[in-house]
């Protein structure tokens, strides 16, 4: 039987995931392919890391020298993380003309069109479905499936940190602080959890998808991001009264206008299929022309999910090696990225809620009401609430209809100078577009 | 710009569908193709029939030997249904060397395996992800997303039309005669609706999503097949009292003993991302060792639904062409389809709603309960309901704990030959599996 080898670079949790399913579903694999893959190295960096009792020593290397040398190595894959030498250690695969599989979505935000573009170039193969919420096939759908269709949004929970957070203030009512130093407890965040919970995590796999999904390069200073540091159960309490769940977004939306991109918590309709996907779970929605509403849910993270994308990633090289053809799929570069208008978030139109912290005396509501209808905010509903034992504040909650976002800007800008205005207002988009799932585009 | 030609047999929703994709979405489709895909002929049947105005009289052709002759059409598409001559055609074209695309899943089910091994054998793809939900790119995920993986079961919304039936007779407390005429009326349902309501139609479906997932082939005859024709609205009601919403699901799951394969209704728990999944969407939940749950959600069927999934496959087809290669898709057939055991449904191991229809007298629950503890089924809740003005019969309706099917049959086989047994009785399987997205396979 014909034998493709590969190398892996890196053996933390992803390498080892990837090296475990390519050894417990080898006979499967042959079966599919033909062929066997087998994997001739693994790059480890730090000399004390424990060699787990299944990696033989022979494989395991610290030189990337000694690996590339190898002849019989088709196939790189990178699994290391981080910026460097991640790029070099890549670079120097394509530049050989080894295949290149990567899980790196920093990497690929960062320095992805100039890797494409050199892939392009030499003429090999860089997948990288593993970098976009590894159990959910998204890459591959939206490069193959939906190729033959007009993407028009993407709404995605794309962060299980994130989602676990929320998910836990939904249901215990617990604070962010709390809630987050249980995700800590169970492995689902970082000890410095910063770049989960600022959103820029989710910010860097929604500029992959938005880029593929648009033809256009997204980069993460294109993006609109706000993270979930500043929210309350109570903001989460009173959305679910009202009907809706809070989720940390990334949403890339189509309009005659322009590509507007952006990641941020959203109240979504507690009848969304985005609304039941809860913890470590991702989820992505797309609305294309033809085929409507379509959803799809998984596993973001981890060993085994992460590592079953690396490994279809390796499938999808080796029935191209089999076959003798390479660049089937659009690279992330040009010609396939072409310039696009964007559209800033702050004209995005759409409902909001916003709840002010005030003090407790008459008039008060009748002064936030005049702001808004000066600025042009139509209310849909108002709800006010006393003072109470551990919140000294009164509490006013406004869900507006389709607003203006610089309306609501101008608006809170105004009500925060007020001398009875006790703290900064809370407000939060509404997303009624993930609502249900929908027939047409 | 290189072009490549196409044949279309079928001028139906689904053709007109794939030629209006084609053309609508033109541009973006040569951007990421690097090639023109061009429709050179559209085969029809009916002299009579209208063509619509925007396909052009000379592309219209109704022999197939003009349209095989043309030495530029290199893809020929069948989109026209039923066996024959579906089932000539598609053979002549893979013999004079086209590839093929179909969307015919009667044709695969019934003659597959003769088609793939011919494509095998000619060197030629065979692409068929319309046949089954179309707008769910599932034929495409489990071919390659899952390469990497092993499935442990598929749970399946496969058939919008029975979805619809139920969800109206969820939502309104419709009879099925009543729910069904609806369907028919909005065209979610055909005139003769036999092979939708009989679980049929769902059944050839799970004979490739099965024979696709599993390695090995599964035909029509080794699915235990209940439709959704003798439920009530009661057994609805009833079941969402418990916390369950009732679904038509397919089902296809592999334990150590063997492949058990089956389309029934079923209750699910309401919080299943498959208690959601509503009217004429589709859905697929699969459960495999790396990835755990994993969900894809969609329209099942219409023009552009289905249409696009076969300009999907077309585009596929036109990667291959370009690179100069083909069949790099296992296909379904040997030595891919292998011989696997089989575990009959009879023998499945689960929870079970009972509804008796019984005389309102003393001591028919009694010996209704004693028969269910002789044949070892026990019981995790039981609700009595009298004779009322509209059903002059009491009911009685029995959840069990997990027991197995044959002991259900022999209980309920017993119970219906009582004399205060006043209907069959009603006995739907209750699925806890696809309960909500877990961790783990």
């Amino acid at each position: 039987m014909k034998e493709i080898g590969i190398a892996l670079l890196g053996m933390g949790n992803v390498g080892l995931g990837t090296y475990r399913i390519l050894a417990d579903h080898a006979r499967d694999i042959e079966r599919r392919l033909g062929a066997r893959v087998r994997v001739r190295h693994i790059l480890v960096r730090e000399e004390g890391r424990a060699r787990p009792e299944d990696v033989p020593a022979e494989i395991v290397t610290r030189s990337i020298d000694t690996l590339l040398a190898d002849p019989e190595v088709a196939v790189v894959v990178e699994v290391m993380g981080g910026l460097s030498p991640a790029r070099e250690y890549l670079e120097r695969a394509i530049a050989s003309g080894r295949h290149v599989v990567t899980a790196n979505k920093a990497l690929l935000t960062a320095h992805g069109e100039a890797l494409f573009s050199q892939a392009l170039a030499r003429g090999v193969d860089l997948h990288f479905e593993a970098a976009v919420c590894g159990g959910i096939p998204i890459i591959r759908t939206l490069r193959e499936a939906l190729a033959s269709d007009r993407v028009s949004s993407i709404h995605g929970i794309v962060n299980g940190t994130t989602n676990f957070i929320l998910s836990a203030m939904a249901d215990e009512g617990a604070a962010y602080g709390d809630a987050l130093a249980q995700a800590q407890k169970l492995g689902f965040a970082e000890a410095d959890p910063t770049l989960d919970v600022s959103g820029m995590d989710a910010a860097q796999k929604l500029c992959l998808l938005a880029s593929l999904a648009f033809a256009t390069r997204v980069s993460p200073q294109d993006v609109h991001v706000e993270g979930i540091t500043s929210l309350l159960p109570v903001d989460i309490s009173l959305g679910r009264e009202a009907g809706y769940v809070l989720k940390l977004l990334a949403i890339a939306q189509r309009s005659s206008e322009g590509l507007d991109v952006r990641v941020h918590p959203a109240f979504i309709p507690s009848a969304s299929p985005l609304a039941d996907v809860r913890g470590a779970f991702n989820a992505v929605l797309l609305q294309s022309a033809a085929l409507g509403a379509s959803l799809f849910s998984g596993l973001g993270a981890g060993s085994l999910p992460t590592g079953s994308a690396v490994v279809a990633d390796i499938i999808d090289i080796c029935r191209n090696l089999l076959a003798g053809v390479s660049g089937r799929l659009p690279m992330l570069c040009p010609p396939y990225l072409q310039e696009a208008p964007r559209v800033p978030t702050v004209q995005r139109r759409g409902p909001f809620y916003l709840r002010f912290s005030v003090s407790d005396e008459p008039g008060v509501l009748g002064r936030i009401a005049t702001v808004l209808g000066e600025k042009g905010v139509s209310l849909a509903s108002v709800l006010q609430r006393p003072a109470r034992p551990e919140d000294p504040h009164a509490t006013i909650v406004v869900f507006t209809h389709t607003t203006r976002e610089q309306d609501i800007q101008a608006a809170v800008q105004w009500i925060d100078a007020l001398k009875s205005t006790r703290a900064p207002t809370q407000v939060i988009r509404i997303e009624e577009g993930p609502g249900v799932l929908r027939a047409g585009g």
